[in-house]
């Protein structure tokens, strides 16, 4: 079952100056389980984002406790849709980023491939659209 | 016989906060007649859209049936310009998405490939020139 | 001899709503002569433009007579630039096209490849450089 | 030693209408050496430019003397950037076209891959950043 | 352990006109220990700056210099985010570029790949979102 | 329907000299149906094969038959294996070849893709294993 | 828990003449737990055959036999070379081929990708190592 | 016309020892035109040999002549068949090697793509089935 | 220092039949040191062997000992000819395996890229020769 | 001018047991010039050989004198055949290998790209034909 509480942070490195960073973390063995029909799907997850600054307490999401957090889904019969809303909104509340961006590939089913992309905050424009 | 009765939806899943989301669904086995030489024609549809809010009664294409509707096409006879806005009028019928785009690209045919593409609503521009 | 006799256009499909489209068309095996050296120039030639829309009397180039088009320039000599510059002016004037945009992409003399691209209108800036 | 006597140009084709066109030349076969160690650097020379326009006077580069040109720096001890800005401002000077853009892009030497890109005047946005 | 002392720069070449230029270095060897485990990190740096003009007293890095100054990071434990903003201010400091773009690209651990990008000054947008 | 009567033949071209030659035909656009969910399968089927010589009353299937046949599997409901080895049977009785090799390709099928070879006659060990 | 018993046959299809034929089918998407950590891996399984002909009672595996099958190891601590044996005696059991070979491929794991291949019977020298 | 007088010659160069060599030339941009409906065909001819030994009056062909000659076919109504056996013979005539083998590889037609293989004298193993 | 100590092995699975099996370990981030001029070497080691079957006593490398021995080349300066027989009569003598091949691909320097391929026992041609 | 006291040799690793290796050094930038019209050829030079054993006397080419001989064919006026004999003949003669293979692959000029190869001894049938 998809356990939020796996999410570990650790605080974002300081940076001198003042420009923000971004932080990309892609997940190619991801799988959940159908809800319908229990099947297993099998996809890609991609992860971006850019923390708040150290000054102001930002965080980011240790990279072991992601995978953690991932293989909670293994079991879960859950949509593609549901899927990356969940992941997008755990992550938010673990790190209360300044944006971040889940997108989910999924292989085909039915020779149809998936692909489902949202956000949270102000995605700067070259990073959107994959 | 193209049928849009057989496109199904369920309700946009909920989602905290205010952003949009983006589903993109890759059909890589498509297939419809001619309507000059009766010959098989083979192409790819690419849809992508923005489904309206759950609150707002916002409903998303069911996988399954989009696969049977995109059979529909199998024996007909229809050019590629109206196969792509047949199949975007269907879907904006169905969905009255925030907006979607439809583009269809065709294997070659006399040693020219060919992509129509068409839209509805106001498509980010980063997801626009394939 | 090049050949705009050979263009035949058909009506632009009638659409729902308001929203235009695009329409590409790639041909890999084009072929002219060079005017200097009269050997034999081979290229892709890249097509993409929006038709005027049906109300306005809009239309759109058939497919197989922009192939027996492309084909009368077989034994032309002739230049990269001239030739992408006389495809753009006959097509523009069969068609009356929103926008038109042709790039012809040649493989390599004396270990240069070289791309011409041309415009006529207002190209959406998503569908520019290459 | 490079020598831009080499270089030849020809009038712009006449064109009907108003859009200027985009001419990019790709060489695959570029050397030169390292002025420190003597040993040859290997390379790729992207030149993209629009003409002035025929009746502005405005002249193309012709494509074998600027395959000659190229050859002058067989022998040439130079850096990576003295070489691009040289191109650069040697095909500016013979052309003196509307904007132009010069890429080149180095085999690794130590592990180290690199580019060098510069331009003048107003280089479409979509043209740039590779 | 990492030594910015390492770092040597030469005056930027002086260029006809007023265009800025684009210089990018890729290190696709780049290797540091991860500080929890212990174990190597294998990833590539991608490095891209416009220098100040030489008339501003600007300064480009050599490339040998650059080289022994990732090696330089080969025993260090050190997080991925660190190793990027390390390089980002040694560099910045070593040559208070216009601005200057540091990307690392790091192979899979446990399944996740990761990208971390930070910058200094003002990033042109066609150079950014990787 | 599968109708092997819309195969044609020419004669074997005559050759100088004794050396047999290798015809290949890879029709990447090969649909069925299958037999038991009645969906639609999509796949690429390879020929390969050697002529009778003429002298010997050797002929060749003509292309635009072969795709005219291959075409008649569209609406047929016929399991992977039964399609191979009813086009080589098929080609088989046509030609009487000197040997013969009909290998099928197939996109996915629940996660599955498959391959069916199969032969007639004794196919040089080089253009076996595909 | 592996379970054999899923796997379904049917009859070899008949054949003209005498040549067997080869059928291969690719799994990309098997997962099964370390033994040790725990943790998923992730393969893909190549699994190709000759079946005996139906003359002798042979039979070939069922396409989404085949599939629920391999699904049957999602949640079993097994070691690569485990899988890849316990497969290979499953199917040789079930369908007692002339030959068969199976080949498993896993994604990374610290950095060190596998391939595990082993037989049955007697296979064709130009199937093998890979 | 295809025209064999256009091949030139000259000797092949000596060599310490014994060891044959092998020549290989892959010539990317050939056309000639389908003798049936007279649209252009559009290949690449790949030409491998190895030449008689100098002592015994061994000959390689010109490359720039081969080339020519090679163009001679682009008027020329022929089947695929054909193009391969005439390039054959006329090389066979000219050259006497050891062993040649020309292949041509087709663009797709009517979705089918060929290729045709011939050859003359014993051909190495390792050099054949493409 | 390369530490053959680190080296772990556990007991070959016992298989049905007789079919003996292929192991392959690709390590893609394999480095160590030039010893002449003391920096960094990076390379890609592909292990493949047959182990000897249970009964005979027969014993594989485990995964994660073959990581850390292969990290313990690290901070070693050695040539990649003696890198390679070093990991080959290490393995050899580890596990006593039927047939064994050891391949280090290094990335370039100076231009030059190699490969260094050696093995043990009688390698099945199939899998020799990369 | 080709030099081949540039070659340089080392003593041929010693090696437990009685293996041979391979060697293979892959120079991607190697440039030379066409004899009839002095232009540039450019070419990638594969070297593979397997020394005799250190205990016979065996030696291995250096790897840094094996790229300055490839330099000092810069300013080399010679055909392709020929550059192929002669690396052959002077690394032979420097080493006197067991076995060794010289393939040179040559870009395209007038569109037609070309490979010689040349061997010594006795090559392995599995490193032939590429």
């Amino acid at each position: 079952m998809p356990d939020k509480s796996l999410l570990e942070t650790f605080p974002t490195p300081e940076q001198a100056g003042d420009a923000p960073f971004v932080i990309e973390h892609v997940a190619e063995e991801f799988t959940s389980l159908c809800p319908v029909t229990g099947h297993p799907d099998f996809g890609e997850v991609t992860l971006r984002y850019t923390p708040r600054p150290a000054a102001a307490g930002g965080v980011c999401v240790e990279l072991k406790s992601l995978k953690m957090y991932y293989q909670s889904f293994r079991d879960e019969g859950i949509f593609y849709e549901a899927v990356t809303n969940e992941i997008r909104n755990d992550l938010v509340r673990s790190m209360q980023p300044v944006w971040l961006q889940v997108t989910t590939s999924w292989r085909g089913r039915g020779g149809i491939r998936s692909v489902i992309a949202c956000e949270h905050g102000d995605v700067p424009g070259h990073w959107r659209g994959r």
